[in-house]
């Protein structure tokens, strides 16, 4: 019983489906049918004109997506428990030439208005002093939690009033926004690129850069080439994309995980450390107790020295949470 | 009709068996079973030691090879034709931080150890000018011609006695080793690594790099991560490789692309540019006469003014290799 | 009375002189007899075989004293207050090719073995995570405050144990001897390279990287020419640097400078921030307070809300020191 | 008697005047009354608003020039003997993080707009291929050639057409002016930056980046600190350049190399492999002959197996110049 990342489930039956239906010859890269409808799916899911780019991983979506906004000498603002500044194993340094992440704190790995306006004030204009270019936010954050519509709109006020671009790292997106009971457009805000979730979500191997700004576009377009990342099969990765929209597939997927974490959540208030409005809960749990479940054959990561991480998917079984959530319950 | 390309083939069928199997639970990035598996497969293969990673993009393999090898104030040695100078976005600028390729030229977009030496001769070794750190080749080169084994210990010697790591792009490699109906390690000679293609012989989105030094392929895995190349669910990665390994896929599908094009070569005798050694052809053509092919049905590339290149791939049918022969020679 | 910087000082007469005797023609860059003299006289300096390169700016010197230690995908461990944190634009980021800084806090901006242990038990070595390659510490620090010598010694330990190179910025070295009463080589303990200063202590325009790894300083020679660093009359810059060594006229400056700002610590006891162990001193002061002095005629630069760092030089004049100690005196 | 090359040339006795006469405290970095002077200085030379920065090497003014102009997936068009090319230890692929050198060809090391059409239809404009976004070329060349007005406007207008960047290398502008009896305007052309070497023309240690374009400007001033290459005792960098704007002592510089290298080419007519414009003169010569030369005490470098290259500079004696045509004569 396996809830230690939802970036190894399996992948969704709709998604197999599709790649098996792009197996007909089209012409190589992004120039196929498949890849070419991207920015119409996209369209209509966000209500407005997007360029879309499909890569192989979230790093490199992240990176791809902030890349064409930040020059070598500049920075992105992100949170200390930021994906890109944690896990990502120097990407961003290497895909933004050596410009810098700048670390700001807060509760449940958001940013505020408030600690950003403080971060910012700090930073002297000489050119002894590195500026940021960007804002990443990550939707639901790396702790569980979910920006609401309001506090996104704070967020997007200040970095334009700054004129800083902004970015969504949106590998949870679908959780964010079955949490949310809102559209994807809600679910995002006014950002100028998201890095929309595929793969932790039913996917095999891709995910969509979402551009807002067609300028942005052009040139991570150039980048993704650069980078390796522009795979001659891309219809497979396309295909995986448009049946993730097939239907709302993604947001199946995701209340399906979120469905999960809530069962299990109900049976650990007081242990937790961050809400759990996604499908990853944090649980304070001493050594003892994360063997005993160990033992019960639960699998998780432990997060620091007394607590654990366990994360859902669109494909826990609903007998396996009811389990974890039993398990924990009776600790 | 296509001809344009080998790398918008279909996926061979035991490579589509293999990614569903492959959809089970397992460890993520390569930590699954399946990833695990690839040192001992292609250690058999190669009948020595080996240390392999999976990629997406022979653009990454070429380049991930290469990072190890040469610092950000070296230089590659490479053919004038070779695909990392003309047709990879300038991924090697970017992966070996602005190290440099330099061009060497020669028949066939074939290296020699006297084209290089005369290169090595004309660079004095002080600080003011940059040093090469290594020579990549590729097998098949981009103009469809095979090393032979004395071709390649010709430069191993050289490269050996010179300090100079040897990469091959082997994005072509079963083709080559058909031609030569000989078995991998005397297809690939003594290098430091090798990019063994899959893209273009029946895979979906797979590459391997075989590193025959392990220290290499510790820095390489660092550098996959950092370059945002290491997928999540990597054992869809592992499976086509390995799958292509499998009683010997890659060279049955190698021999039937040859098949192909030595078809098409018999009758065109005159009008080759290079011979045909594997699965492409550039045949001199005018204006008119590629017209009069296109009119019939037939895909391709121009070739410059005057010519045109023919790729021939796994499934090219029998009837179409046949048809193309006939409209050349009936020219 | 300016106490702003020590970084516009004057230059010393016996530079000048120096420097009106390398006038003479000589191979250019670093191939002048001047610049082949630096091995030997920094090594009689160190006891000790040294390979030595003048770089024009601390920041260069710092960034190609590290650029050989650290790979792309790696880091450097360093102070939150490190210069090469906060003060140099980013040029680490640029010198290493996205390697990261990684921050460690401890009082007057030193690091302590304590703190660096707990910091690199907090990563995992897998691939995800950023692996630290270097230790780059400040003798004096950025807060005014030196190393003593079994302080050095517990972090070389520290480091040699790790397999971490260890490098010092030297910026204000000449002003830790003065303070530690000892020769060189004490203050610098057992490091694999050390940023000199010169130009903070009466030079022009000249630094010193003494590497004590002859195999680091081959590759940052290329990287000196890579950035644009190795000046073509590079003889005025091995002047500067045979002057500061002849005589010991750096010991001699970094007394003066210390002596100056001993005499102001005298009375502003209670008042200071840290230790005042070099040339510059932190003094909690008010806004009016500061007002008051600045309407006297004393320049500085505010430190924070309620404080303000006074730095003194080679040339501060005995009775502006005097000045200002009084004037503090009399708050 | 040495003719090897100008850039070891003496420092001339105005550039040490204004040395001496900087050496009162001033603010640091750029930030002194003299680095504040330069824009308008420059602005009156070129009869226009400009935008100038100081740097210690040729190599960072040319670098830092384009840096602005050129994303790392872009590319700069030079001439194959231009010196960013050749001479430069791989610093563009540094400064521009990867961005790629494209070379072409012409005589005296000219580009010419026919060259450059050519090179540039052969570049498909997909995201596999490498964009040129700028053109750089050096004025004299590196064949000691001098771009006529009329070459420069043609140049000009084929940039604007494109979209590209033109940047001019200008470590010998003060001789090409000299040679066209022009004006610096004239002598530049319509670019939008121009490196305005000093160094070899009587400096120590300055040379000017001329930004016609304010934007690129404030970019470079950024990059130039993030390179280490801020001095913080910039005045002594300035202090140079104004001195040489001052009374136009760069022409009458350039005039007097000129004249020395007018008179030698006046007795090595039929053996000269290009026309003397400049201070530069390449001359076919066989072994013996070379070794002639030098045992008579002249030094200069080999050009190739069967010619020398000799450089006069502002400071040759007449009666070197003298000497060596003599010699040349009797050969």
């Amino acid at each position: 019983m396996q809830f230690l990342s939802d970036n190894t489930a399996a992948v969704h039956p709709r998604i197999w489906d599709a790649l098996r239906a792009a197996d007909a010859p089209d012409a190589p890269y992004d120039g196929d049918a498949l890849s070419a409808a991207l920015d119409d799916a996209f369209g209509a899911l966000f209500g407005r004109e997007v360029a879309v780019l499909w890569t192989a991983t979230g790093t490199a979506a992240n990176c791809l997506a902030l890349a064409p906004m930040v020059p070598p000498h500049g920075a992105v603002l992100c949170h200390a428990e930021a994906h890109v500044e944690n896990d990502e194993g120097g990407a961003p340094g290497f895909f933004l030439h050596g410009a810098k992440l700048m670390l700001v704190d807060g509760p449940d790995a958001k940013l505020t208005p408030e600690a950003l306006t403080a971060r910012l004030a700090a930073i002297p204009q000489g050119v002894h002093w590195v500026q940021p270019h960007a804002i990443t936010i990550t939707q639901a954050t790396e702790l569980g939690c979910v920006y609401r519509p309001e506090e996104l709109a704070a967020l997007s006020a200040l970095a334009r009033g700054r004129g800083l671009y902004l970015h969504m790292d949106g590998a949870r997106f679908a959780n964010a926004a079955a949490f949310l009971h809102a559209d994807a457009a809600t679910t995002c805000g006014d950002m100028d690129a998201l890095s929309f979730g595929c793969i932790k979500n039913g996917g095999m191997s891709a995910e969509a850069i979402v551009f807002f700004d067609a300028g942005l576009a052009d040139v991570a377009r150039r980048r993704r080439k650069q980078a390796g990342q522009l795979q001659s099969k891309g219809r497979f990765l396309a295909a995986q994309l448009l049946a993730m929209l097939d239907g709302d597939l993604w947001l199946a997927n995701g209340r399906a995980a979120n469905a999960a974490a809530a069962e299990i959540a109900g049976s650990v208030g007081e242990r937790l450390l961050h809400p759990v409005e996604a499908n990853e809960l944090f649980v304070r749990l001493s050594d003892a107790e994360r063997q005993a479940l160990r033992d019960q054959g639960f699998g998780f990561y432990d997060w620091g020295a007394d607590a654990a991480r366990f994360v859902t998917a669109w494909d826990t079984r609903q007998e396996d949470a009811t389990a974890l959530a039993r398990a924990l319950a009776q600790l």
